[in-house]
């Protein structure tokens, strides 16, 4: 570390905390967008600090990003919490699915940190296992009540989260939609069998390809005719 | 073009036949594996070739690509025929929308070629739209049987195609795995009912998380328990 020269204002600590929230938003944006993969000095210069002062503040990336996403570990926490005490398994394990789905698809970040596809993001590893030990407890008892098919492992939902990491190429503003569509569909493939009356309504679908050939039924057709 | 010194032996057209084959050899290992990212130098030094052999060969990665999955885009065409010749529409698209996903989970290069994932991927445009094309035929004639749910459109299917290649990141000897129950899980989320007897059974499901916590019930314990 280097000692503040003598000619140097020193910071306040109200500059330093100005700079430490100004980091976190910027990490916030940077890694939610491109997820952890992007480099330090991009949070940097979207923060308007120097290198520097990022790693004063942040010495390693791996403390950056246990702080940048502290708030969505804890709304992690939450919706675990919240489907282990639903009364109905089967309805918990869906708020799960979809819940888990879109905490992944508002930060490509931390989709990276919960899938343990970084390094730096070894911290994590405690909130997936509970996570998936609520799944794990939560399909046995949607088996039980025959809701969920016979043949699910917690594994599937690996294959699904890792499958939704793919859903993220959609273009930004169709990312949501696209999100919550996919999972609608992989709930209705973990479902013993559907209704009575067929598989409920699926949300709207996104556009996903502009240069669809005339005849293709893009999405903007819905809901006139499907397909 | 640099000409060949006097004192140099001329390469016979037998070398440059096998310089190229070993060139689109080495382009399917490195592009299947790692998608088009692969940068050329990294074909030309898994080949043994130098850079200037490969530049004589291929100009452009563009043309590199096109040739190395020549065989690919012919078996997607046949898959595509076949599909539209099916008597049974369901049948044909399930069939079409798994020996997609297979194509694509053999190699890397031709899901990011197929999905216009680079931009020296251009060519695939026609195959593409024909296929998709294909998907919005069979998907109308499968709703008009009754075996398509309501409500799915061809973008859905670019959808699946976007999760699957997120799918891809799964360790490679549980990757043709991941892919084929993935497959089942949509295919199964797109179909209007399950017969009576309820959803048919999964393939088998890989395991893609290693220090699974015990109790967590990884795909090992199948098919004792699933959950």
């Amino acid at each position: 570390m280097r000692s503040a020269r003598a000619d140097a204002p020193h910071p306040t600590r109200s500059d330093a905390r100005d700079n430490r929230a100004r980091i976190l938003e910027a990490a916030r944006t940077v890694f939610g967008e491109e997820g952890l993969s992007a480099p330090m000095r991009e949070v940097a210069r979207h923060a308007g600090v120097g290198p520097a002062t990022l790693y004063r503040h942040f010495p390693a990336k791996q403390d950056l990003i246990l702080e940048t996403f502290a708030e969505q570990r804890r709304a992690c926490e939450a919706v675990v919490r919240d489907a282990l005490a639903d009364a109905d398994p089967w309805h918990g394990f869906q708020s799960l699915v979809e819940e888990m789905c879109e905490l992944h698809a508002l930060s490509r970040g931390f989709a990276d940190a919960f899938m343990a596809a970084h390094p730096e993001a070894a911290d994590f590893a405690a909130d997936r296992e509970r996570a998936l030990a609520a799944v794990g407890e939560l399909a046995r008892r949607a088996r039980e009540t025959g809701q969920l098919r016979p043949g699910f492992v917690v594994d599937d939902l690996i294959l699904m989260l890792m499958a939704h990491r793919g859903v993220q190429d959609a273009p930004r503003a169709a990312r949501l939609a696209a999100s919550r569509r996919f999972a609608a569909y992989m709930i209705d493939g973990f479902r013993a069998a559907p209704a009575a009356a067929g598989p409920a309504a699926l949300p709207p679908a996104p556009r996903l390809w502009s240069d669809c050939t005339p005849g293709l039924l893009p999405a903007a057709e819905r809901p006139a005719r499907a397909v």
